[in-house]
């Protein structure tokens, strides 16, 4: 326990920091949090030990997953690692904080929602903000050119859970990525594929994926006249197309990014365009976009793309938008997301969506995103190599969010175990005759429980298994015992019967075993 | 990236920590951290981008895992998380940060190790220190007084690596605990038996179950003469044996901790005692053991507990060891440690002993560990009602590095992907015919690669195969598509069969299934 000084001096000085605030009349966020602070170390200075004090709660923006969260989040899990799997990706793992000098320099205006640990001695470390960097840090480390992994794992940002409701601060990131130097679009139009695999999988509703082209968005820039400086302003006003109607898109570029109004009408033009593969080659015609090298490297890319999603047979749901931007810097190439399209199982809210595409303007519906980045593995190479990489994040947190309630909504009761059996007896005085049976099934591999009474009542020990539902219980009583057999009920009929001691464990296997 | 002049001005007062340090001869490990700190920034500040300047390492302490090492740390887990279903457990999960004051209290002496993140505004943050703190936060926060769960998460220590090589500052720990006002000891003798099941199929070696209670150790030293105020530091010396003869654990209570002469050597003579349900039934017939209410308590649970394990048939490798200490102050009943017994397979090293038994002091070769807290739930409630808990820690991390090294020393390769099949061909052009067969195996759910070339050489793919230890490949040449045939190659044999094109996917299922 700290020193009881120690926390009156930090009280104190808490209090002024609040008045302070109260009288420079700032933000009611701003003093709330500050007030939130000192509630706190009054409440660690609490009675005499301190004892009965605690705030009991998670961190702001964090959360507990209970079992039946748990069972939903490993069948989701267990979809996705298959697919990855299905394609052959191996898995790495990152520590949860990295150098912080490693994520400086990535995120943009972000890194100010960058997680610090304190100054304890030693490194400056910081939260992973996602997966990609440390991704390209590992390569870089470890000179490694090319790999197909997957990694699942949990990311930090100190995101305003005022501004951006039901936002987490802690959530989960899935993420598949392919590096090395490879014949072109042949691993971007995997990456797609996969996001096809796995949507249709999970079954969250019908969705879209729209595939444009970073190079395409820059070489439309250029040709409409935006001068170079203002392409990564302009490209993220463009990203809120899919939140904003188009009137107000403009009314941005022209008047707060001083953008001409012709300039922001030939965007207008390209940015309504969605197609095909027959898009691109229109485009690839098109006599200002032609102008465009860039343009028609990405358009090529886009018509190759295209042939290669025929043949994987993804086609019926991908749309080349030239409206889809994505907020990163680091794309260099292809850029894609996946957005519901049924609004029914996926609610317009703004519930649980970070983690989504790894970047903070997520549109609604949005469940993958990602992209092509060559240059971020040179930015932490001693001497600048390169190394190609194109990869999706799935959105996660939103797909676990659409299950849940798909599962509230459903008669089905989502389990929590994997129990088969119970142990169970009507009479008295059985502990150890249980004991010994759940060891003989336990050694089995059969998944069993037993109650921790001396004594039970069957009712209860039956109670529990509706409660869990576990589907067989196993029930023993003088007179089986006498008889060298064990009672198997079946919980949902209510059926019993007699069975041999030794048919058992094949007797549950058989009644289980999912065919 | 951070403004410049700070950086500077940051490295000038850095550059001051240091030289004061140095005069003032702090010892090489503390002006060591500094000077990193220093160079860091120095990097920080870099060339005119500070773009190569970057220390391109993980943070101390921590390490990526390989994929090789993943496929080990899948294998290792899935065998754990099997035992811990077949038991009938749920799983949760917690942020991996808390509140700072729901750690605080919580591990004496090692407070100092906890990471704490930076104020940037709000609450004040912890690392997780260890599983059972946060699940008893969980259990009083959600007013739950019984479930079964394990949880399986990364938890954080500042651990001084130099006075403790090879130990991690982030580690997995791997915890299953059973809350709930049970009978005595039916779920404290699960929890051996679930150790026994884990470590008997991960096959480490023989091994060894020590078991004691806390209440014996109070008991004992009650009888021999220490003082009340004595018991912990007594407790903490006595859990040293383990690494020391008794000579130098004597001479540490009577020089060091003031004990008499007597009552350490009475001491001595109890815990050098091991036994089993008689040494339980002998020690409550003890003329002074027997006057410990405490002790006599302790004992005949012990003596339950053994008639239980009896029962699950784990007798052969437990036992009751009265020199059975263990660090953590949140015991109150039984506590056990299970060890390796054979120096073999897990040689005598201080090598990643972390997350063993979620404590400090580990002895060598220690696996797992554990115990019962009946209070810990008790000091997060607000009206302080108490959950019984008694649980058990995997030491996981040892048992990643004894699996490494068995791998290593092993022929047979570790695969890091599941590939069943590679789509390959001998001759140009064929790219689209691959893409399509590989569509057909993914969506029949076979695992398969193709290689991201338009033409890739026959010999690169079938080292590919050889690398990465892919059972089988799918050769495409034109005289097979004229066949309507592919030829299928088992990689180990070179045999080559042609198979049609309608019984590819049923050949390579019998061909690669684990029957």
């Amino acid at each position: 326990m700290e020193d009881k000084a120690q926390i009156q001096e930090a009280i104190k000085t808490q209090g002024e920091v609040v008045r302070k605030l109260k009288s420079e009349k700032a933000s009611k966020e701003q003093i709330d949090e500050e007030v939130a602070k000192l509630l706190q170390l009054k409440a660690q200075l609490g009675g005499d030990d301190g004892k009965h004090q605690f705030v009991l709660k998670t961190a702001k923006g964090t959360r507990d997953y209970n079992p039946k969260q748990m069972a939903i989040r490993e069948k989701v899990f267990n979809t996705i690692i298959g697919c990855f799997k299905r394609h052959g990706a191996e898995t790495i793992d990152t520590p949860v904080f990295e150098l912080k000098e490693t994520l400086t320099g990535k995120y943009g205006e972000d890194s100010k929602l960058i997680y610090d640990l304190k100054d304890q001695g030693g490194e400056l470390l910081s939260l992973r903000y996602d997966l990609t960097v440390p991704f390209a840090r590992y390569l870089a480390m470890n000179k490694i050119t090319n790999i197909k992994r997957y990694h699942i794992a949990k990311v930090y940002r100190r995101d305003n859970p005022a501004m951006t409701r039901g936002r987490y601060r802690e959530f989960y990131q899935c993420d598949f990525d392919i590096a090395g130097q490879y014949d072109a679009m042949i691993p971007d139009a995997e990456c797609l594929k996969i996001v096809h695999e796995i949507l249709s999988e999970l079954d969250l509703g019908d969705f879209r994926i729209k595939v444009n082209d970073r190079r395409i968005l820059d070489g439309m820039f250029a040709v409409c006249g935006v001068p170079d400086d203002k392409f990564r302003t302009i490209c993220s006003t463009v990203d809120k197309l899919d939140k904003l109607p188009w009137e107000e898109v403009k009314k941005e570029m022209v008047n707060e990014k001083g953008l001409s109004e012709e300039a922001a009408d030939q965007i207008g033009e390209y940015v309504s365009m969605q197609g095909g593969m027959d898009l691109a080659e229109r485009l690839l015609q098109d006599q200002k976009m032609s102008q465009s090298k860039q343009a028609c490297a990405g358009l090529s890319d886009i018509k190759l793309l295209f042939s290669y999603l025929q043949l994987f047979q993804v086609t019926d749901k991908v749309v080349f938008d030239l409206s889809l931007a994505r907020g990163l810097d680091y794309y260099t190439g292809i850029i894609y997301e996946a957005v519901l399209t049924q609004a029914g199982v996926a609610p317009v809210t703004t519930d649980a969506q970070n983690g989504a595409p790894s970047e903070e303007s997520v549109s609604v519906g949005s469940v993958a995103g990602g992209g092509r980045y060559d240059g971020l593995v040179g930015m932490f190479d001693p001497k600048g190599r390169k190394v190609p990489c194109v990869g999706v994040s799935i959105g996660i947190e939103r797909v676990f969010s659409i299950m849940e309630q798909k599962a509230e909504a459903s008669a089905e009761k989502v389990r929590t175990t994997e129990v088969q059996v119970m142990v169970a007896s009507a009479q008295k005085n059985l502990l150890e005759e249980k004991l010994k049976l759940i060891t003989e099934l336990w050694n089995a591999g059969i998944k069993a429980e037993v109650m921790y009474k001396k004594n039970p009542k069957l009712l209860s020990q039956l109670q529990h298994c509706e409660e869990s539902g576990i589907p067989l219980v196993a029930i023993l009583g003088e007179q089986e015992l006498k008889d060298g057999v064990v009672k198997l009920r079946v919980v949902a009929t209510r059926e019993e019967v007699d069975i041999s001691r030794a048919d058992l464990i094949g007797e549950i296997r058989r009644r289980t075993s999912e065919a």
